[in-house]
C-alpha cells in the first residue's frame, strides 16, 4: 500500500465509481533502528542511539494528480522529512544558501513541495525539488543517501553532498523532465533561483551576491533491460565560489547470477578552488525473502598546492528481510578508514584525524 | 474535487453507505508561479523568483462535520498556508500582539484553526479565524489578497492590512455567523482576546496593556441575484493607540453583457493618530473557459497637520485559463505608482520615494 | 468516528472489498474553551482567555497498521498536540534533556512517532512514546493532564510532571507491551536515549553527562471487572541528580451507585536529593447522556532538612453534557489552595505565596 488514497467526494457520494475519480493520497515511511556507532584514537567518542532512516528516509507525504483530457495532467506533492525518533522534522532552505536555513527540527515540506503540468512534452515542475546532480548519489548506492550508517560516503564526505544548500534539493526551481517513452532514453533539467535583487552583496562587504542560490543542472540516462547508466552536471553560483558537482552512474542486473544487481558511480565536484573525488561500488543480492547489499565507496579532497589531500573510505555490508512488500527489519555494519588527515566518522561519533570509525545498526522500516 | 474526502471508518467496512457517513476533508491548494518585479529610480532594485499563491493562496487543510440531529452539527477546520515554492509555511500569531509572532518558515494552522457548533440558530465558532473586517478586502478584489502581484494594494499599503496582527485573522477569537436562511442577509460578529493579564505593562514603561490585541468586529451583507453588497467595522486595542478598520464592498453581475462582473470597495482605517483611506474598482470578464480581470487601487496615508499625504495607486489586469474546475494557468500584469514620498513597492523589488514598480506574473493554480 | 480511514489503494479500485484491505487513519480532536483564572493577593493576575484541551488534548495524528501475516503487524503512529485557539501546536523534546527542546509554537509529531511490531508476544515499539511513569496520573484522574483548569495538580506540581522532560513522554524510546491476553495482567516496559556521548561534559563543567536523558521504567497492572489498579516507576538519569517517579492508581466502578467510577492515585518523586509527594481522589458519575466529575488533588514538596515544605491542594468540579459520542459541551470550576509558601496557580493567574487561584472554563470538544 504505497499510495495509500484519500477517496474523492464524488467517490465517497457513489462508492462503486471510485477507481475513475481523482484522488489524493497520503503516504509515509517509519523507519527506526538502534545504532552504535564508535570512533577511534584518544578523545574520540561512542554513542548509542535510537536512529531514524536507516533503510529508507522518513516521511509523510501527500500527492495527488487531475487526469485534465488530452494526455494532459495536473499534479501535487508536498512531502516532509521525519525525525521519528523524536517526533520532529527536517527545515527547508528558502534560497538555496547558507542564510536561507532556519533552526532544525521544524516539520516542513523539505522533501519535494512541487506543482507539476504533464502531457506527451513531458513534465514542467515547479517548487521545490531535487536537484539533477543529487540522484545519481541515490540510486547507485545500495544503502542510498538516508539516515543509515551504510549511506554513501561520497555524500557525507562532499562539497556538493549533504550540507550544500543545494547538494540534495532545490527551492524555487523550474525542472522539465522528458517523456517515458523515448525508447530508453530519460532526462531532467533544472534550474533554481537563489532569489537575491539586483543589488544584493555578500554581508559586510561590497561583493555583489545576486546570483548566489542560483542553480542549474541536466541529468540524461539511458535504460534498457538490465542495463542503466546515468550521467548529471549541474552548478549553484556563489559570489565566493560557485560550487560543481558531476556524476556518472550505472548499475547492472546479472538474472544468470542470482539476480545480482551491481552498481557503481564517479563523482567529481568543486566549490571555488577546493576540488573533490570520489567513486563507489556495490550490489544487492536477493536471497530469498531478503537481500544482501554491500557498497564500497571512497572520497578524496584535493585541495590546490602540495597540501595534504584528505581521503576517506567506507565499506559497508547489510542485510534486508522483508516481512511484506511494506515492511522489512534490516541490519548494516559500516566501517570507516580516514587517510591523510580527514577526520570523518559515522553519525553519533567523533574520530581522531587518521582514525577509523565502526558502526551497527538493526532496525524496522515500515511504509504506508 | 475542491473536497477530497477521507472515507469514514463505517464507510470503508460498509462501502455502499459512504454518502451517510461522517467525513473528513483533505483539501489544499498548490500555485506558483514565475514572476520578475522592478523598481524605478537610483537604488531601486529587480529580482526574479518563484512565488507562491498568484492566483490562489497555497495551503493544506483537514475539516468535517458531524450531524448531531436536529440540525445540529459540530465542525473542524484546520487549514495551513504553504510557502510551496520553498517548502515552508507561515507562523502564526497566539495573541493578536507584535510579541504572538515566532519566526518565519514554521507550517502552522495559521489560515484556520476552529471547532464550530451550528443549527438553525446560526454559528458558533472557537478558534483562529478570519476577522470580519479582512473580508470586504479579499472578495470584492479580483485578485484578492494573496501573494500575487495584483492582489489587493490597500492590504499590503494599509496600516490594517498584511503586517498588522489582525489585520486578516485572529487568535483566541469567538465568533457567531448569522444562519444562511434570512433573505439575504448575512452577517458575523467577533471577539478575540489578547489575553494579557490585568497587570500586563508594555515592556519598558508603566503603561498597562492588559486589553492589547482584544478584537472586536461586525461584517454584515445583503445578497440578492446579481447584487451584493457588505459593511464590516472592527477594532484592535492597543496601549499605543487602537486600530480601527471599516470598509464597504460591493459587487454586481451584469447578465446581458456577457456575465461581467463589476466590484468596488472603499476602506478607512485608523491607527493611534494616524489615518488611512483607499478605495478600489474591479471587474472580471468571463471569456470562454478563461477571464479576463482587472483592478485599480488607491490608498492614501492622511496623518495629523500640513504633512504630505503619501499616496500610492495599482493597475492590475490578469487572464486565467482554466484547464479545468481545479487547475488554471495565469499571467498578471501590475503597474505601482507612489505619490507624495510613498515608497510602496511589488513584492522582490525596491522603488525610490515617488518611484513606480511593474511586475509580470505567469503561474499554474491546482486544488484538491 | 474515532478512526476515520484513508481507504487504501485497493479500496478504492474496488470499493466492496475495503474492509479487509490496508489503511492509514486520520484522527484527531479540537477541544476549545473560554476560561477564566484568578489568583488571591496584592500582586495577583487574573485572565480571560480561550484555551484548548480543556476535556481531551487537542491532535491531529495519522496512523496505521498492515497484517503481516501469522497474527503479526506492522503498524505506525504519529500523532502533533495543536493549540488550536491560536493555529500552533507543540514542540517536542529530542533528547530527553532541556537542551532538547526548541522554541514554543512548532507543530511536531510531539505526542507520539511510533513504528510497531506486534504479535503473539506482545508489541516492540520504537521511537518517542509516553513514559510507563505517565499513564497513571492521566488515567486515574477524571480530568485527565489536559489543559484544562481541573487536570491532575501532581502532574503540575510534581519534578517529574508536566515540566520534565520525561515527564510525560521520551525521545529515543525501545518500548515493549505485554500482549492482551494475559487474564487482566498488563504490562510495558521502556528505555529511552539520552543520546550524549561517551565524553560529553555538562556545559561548563567537568561533570560527565553521558547518561543524561537515559530513562527506564515499568508499569504493570491487573484489570478484572470493575476493578483496575496499576504500579509503575522510573527513572530519568541526570548528572545534577536522577529523576525518580514512581506512582500506584486503582478504579472500581459501582455498578449498583449508578455507576458511579471511583479513582484514586499515590505519587512519589525525587530530583537529586528534593523529594514530593502527592495523592488524588476522584469519580466520574453517568447522568443520563453526562457525567459529572470531581477531583482532590494534594502535592507536597519534601525538601531535606528544616525548610517548609510547600504544598499545594487543588478541587475541581466538572459537568460533561455529550451531544454525540464524538462531540461534547463541558463546564469545569477549580479551586486551588497553597500553603507553606507555594505559589501554584491555574494556568492564565498568578498568585502571592500562600495565596489561592480560581477558574471557571466552558468549552466544546470534538472527536475526529
Amino acid at each position: 500500500m504505497k499510495k495509500s488514497l484519500v477517496a474523492a467526494a464524488a467517490c465517497a457520494a457513489a462508492a462503486g465509481a471510485c477507481a475513475q475519480s481523482s484522488s489524493v493520497q497520503l503516504f509515509g515511511v517509519l523507519d527506526a533502528a538502534v545504532t552504535y556507532t564508535t570512533g577511534s584514537g584518544y578523545g574520540s567518542t561512542h554513542k548509542w542511539q535510537l536512529t531514524n532512516s536507516g533503510n529508507t528516509f522518513s516521511r509523510l507525504g501527500f500527492r495527488g494528480s487531475e487526469d485534465l483530457g488530452g494526455g494532459l495532467a495536473a499534479s501535487f506533492w508536498l512531502e516532509a522529512g521525519l525525525q521519528n525518533d523524536n517526533g520532529t522534522g527536517f527545515n527547508s532552505n528558502t534560497n538555496n544558501q547558507a542564510s536561507g536555513a532556519a533552526g532544525p527540527g521544524l516539520i516542513t515540506f523539505n522533501r519535494r513541495s512541487t506543482v507539476s503540468f504533464s502531457g506527451g512534452f513531458g513534465e514542467l515542475r515547479l517548487g521545490r525539488d531535487y536537484t539533477p546532480t543529487f540522484w545519481n548519489t541515490a540510486l547507485y548506492d545500495p544503502f542510498g543517501t538516508g539516515g543509515g550508517i551504510g549511506a554513501n560516503q561520497l555524500y557525507f564526505s562532499g562539497l556538493g553532498g549533504l550540507t550544500a544548500p543545494t547538494g540534495t534539493r532545490a527551492s524555487n526551481s523550474i525542472g522539465y523532465f522528458l517523456p517515458p517513452n523515448l525508447g530508453g532514453f530519460y532526462g531532467q533539467v533544472m534550474v533554481a533561483m537563489g532569489e537575491n535583487d539586483n543589488r544584493s552583496v555578500l554581508p559586510g562587504t561590497l561583493l555583489s551576491n545576486k546570483d548566489d542560490g542560483d542553480y542549474a543542472g541536466i541529468r540524461v540516462g539511458y535504460l534498457s533491460g538490465p542495463f542503466n547508466v546515468t550521467l548529471a552536471t549541474g552548478k549553484t553560483r556563489y559570489a565566493t565560489g560557485d560550487l560543481r558537482v558531476s556524476n556518472l552512474g550505472a548499475s547492472y542486473v546479472f538474472e544468470s547470477l542470482m539476480s545480482l544487481k551491481l552498481m557503481g558511480e564517479v563523482y567529481s565536484e568543486s566549490l571555488g578552488a577546493v576540488d573533490g573525488k570520489g567513486a563507489l561500488l556495490g550490489f544487492i543480492l536477493p536471497v530469498g525473502v531478503g537481500e544482501i547489499k554491500a557498497s564500497y565507496a571512497r572520497y578524496k579532497r584535493e585541495p590546490i598546492g602540495n597540501v595534504p589531500e584528505p581521503t576517506t573510505s567506507k565499506l559497508a555490508l547489510g542485510y534486508v528481510y522483508n516481512l511484506s512488500k511494506r515492511t522489512a527489519l534490516y541490519g548494516t555494519l559500516a566501517y570507516l578508514r580516514n587517510r591523510n588527515g580527514a577526520t570523518q566518522a559515522l553519525a553519533g561519533s567523533i574520530t581522531t584525524p587518521n582514525g577509523s570509525s565502526k558502526g551497527t545498526e538493526f532496525g524496522m522500516r515500515h511504509t504506508f
